[in-house]
């Protein structure tokens, strides 16, 4: 992936401003959206039945976020990840806490046989909640090893078509076939709530404009990550490192990203 | 209206600290009770069928405001708008993303008729969503003219009695006769979420103390923007920018907003 | 209670982790989690009847808050608390606005006399509201004379065998024999929205690595006052402070807390 796709993607976001859907959990809706606004996207949430699918088919990526689920809410989910799918907006899916709870896993793997979703983002033990013996979480943001991940996560890509990020330490995007790793990203980012689900909704934005999910993956989560370290080179202490990644990622300009993104391209040889 | 107004309506504020009652969206809710709390005034959050009349005789306004709508939250706002108006309580309604699905267009038009509603504060698009021939928002920020839904909102307030808000580069509110200009503000108060769902507390909170709605209406929105234009003064990002606009919430006194307020007042000349 | 004993609190928190699984008011999600992620434990929100028993055992502590309550959520804040009763693991309940309405008094009342609570936080109304004759609130931030709730946390500790805090200037610890005073603490705290919510999630948080609930409303008080104090020696607008708290939060070390903590032990002489 070059550096000038980078460059062009983020000029592309910030000229087009695509609306981005989204079906979340309350924790992070604000952030959430503060995060797509300060990248130069356009959020909204709307999660009644009766009006996903029109709103919708006004957007240019849809994200589902199973972080403080219910039962209606996996409805609304599957209503409007139908309509994405038919009218091809892509689909971004956060598996929050997805192995931790039934619930969780079975809304999980639900969304993911019903839809045709373009991106899947979660952390390791998220990731290993869709293999067949799902390991269970101790909460939302343990760490299993990145590699036993990096498998479910190749076979979940081959499986569903979706591209599938596992993200940590290092990030690894994979489409099945093809891997790239993003090495952007700071340990601060792991002590504020919902950065994960903003990286993943930093994801859809890119999806918005961009007919490559890998790419679109890829540009999200350096781009978010490269906002950490922005951040993280400020302060030391969570609730000012909050604030300072929201001011990064409004001033992180096309160039900033093609020079400083951290990614590596490659596939899984031998395996 | 005078800027001593003005002065001794801040004044009045602070000093007995009106109960807010807020029927709000999942997103803003934490923003609107921090606005609401450096201004001065005590926010309170309620939405269950079984506690919001109760709740609102409490209070001395409440806010509707229907950005992530559902139906019982509808009939939530509708029990206590009812008993709002029974007991002369001021009621405020913002009516998010009005335009861009049947549920919100019709849910506003709903407790615009049944409601006895002191003011409605939108964006444009919001505001075009009362006429018949509504146009279709592209999510919740688009902005088309302000001459146009001004005079939309010039309509709606004869038709209803109600105090209609305009917002946007310059903010315009009406009466239906009387028409006041509002030109304080800054650009970035459109790139955080949540600030035009918090200058309708605003204007609540200043009803609360008030018995001219347009009169809250307007030192709502110049106190508000003054607010935006101080935080400005502060950052060039918006992650900052919206901390600094509590901040600046909290500081303005009543002598500053006497004399930095951007009031015009006039009427609807010709029409 | 000693010095020591604080420090070492502290230093088990930050090295074990706990998972505190909160059931709590849409307001305060996000302030909660990024709270108790700066003080070193970790959070986990969940309402689904579908979930919360499962999840729960998961977790070292459970926080129950009604603030922006509904009937279903009652429903699970029940089933949530019997399984961590079950399992022993501690439940504490922050009575937000009860006495303001039936539905939140009596909710209060259930989830306490149903569940055996480790600890009880709330304000002098909200504390009172558990008495027969219970006073109405105006609002869910009104103050009450201590004293007078003091003895209203006294019975209540009494009869439930929980641990009751209910805080203000001085905050007051009592199991119904023992009385602690806290000093910790700033007035810039009562105008930030959800500060008693983290305040007692900081306890459910000491709750998770301690045997005793008097020692972690007690350590959990102290430690988030200090956070305060530390806030208001940086800023003195509430928007920045809402930020430096978090900040005090994460860089309070175990010694810090050992040298700062203004806790007084005693009992109630007299009464």
């Amino acid at each position: 992936m070059g550096r000038d796709e980078l460059r062009q993607m983020l000029e592309r976001l910030r000229r087009e401003r695509p609306l981005v859907h989204n079906i979340t959990n309350y924790v992070v809706m604000n952030f959430t959206a503060n995060t797509l606004l300060a990248m130069g996207a356009s959020p909204v949430m709307a999660h009644a039945l009766d009006e996903v699918e029109e709103m919708v088919s006004l957007a240019r990526a849809l994200v589902l976020n199973i972080g403080t689920l219910s039962g209606e809410w996996i409805e609304a989910m599957l209503r409007a990840g139908k309509r994405a799918n038919a009218l091809g907006i892509p689909v971004v899916l956060d598996p929050v806490g997805s192995g931790a709870t039934r619930l969780r896993t079975e809304a999980s793997r639900r969304l993911c046989k019903e839809l045709s979703l373009s991106v899947v983002r979660g952390n390791p033990s998220e990731i290993l909640s869709f293999e067949d013996v799902a390991s269970r979480t101790q909460g939302v943001d343990t760490a299993h090893a990145v590699d036993q991940a990096s498998r479910a996560a190749q076979t979940l890509a081959r499986r569903t078509g979706s591209v599938v990020a596992v993200t940590g330490e290092v990030d690894m995007i994979t489409d099945g076939d093809r891997r790239i790793l993003c090495r952007n990203g700071h340990p601060l980012l792991g002590r504020v709530t919902g950065t994960g689900c903003a990286a993943t909704a930093a994801i859809a934005a890119f999806a918005g404009i961009s007919d490559e999910p890998i790419q679109a993956a890829a540009a999200g989560l350096a781009f978010f990550g490269l906002g950490g370290e922005i951040a993280a080179s400020r302060t030391k202490s969570t609730g000012s490192f909050m604030i300072s990644l929201i001011d990064a990622l409004y001033e992180i300009g096309p160039e900033d990203l093609q020079e400083r993104a951290r990614l590596e391209d490659g596939s899984f040889d031998g395996q």
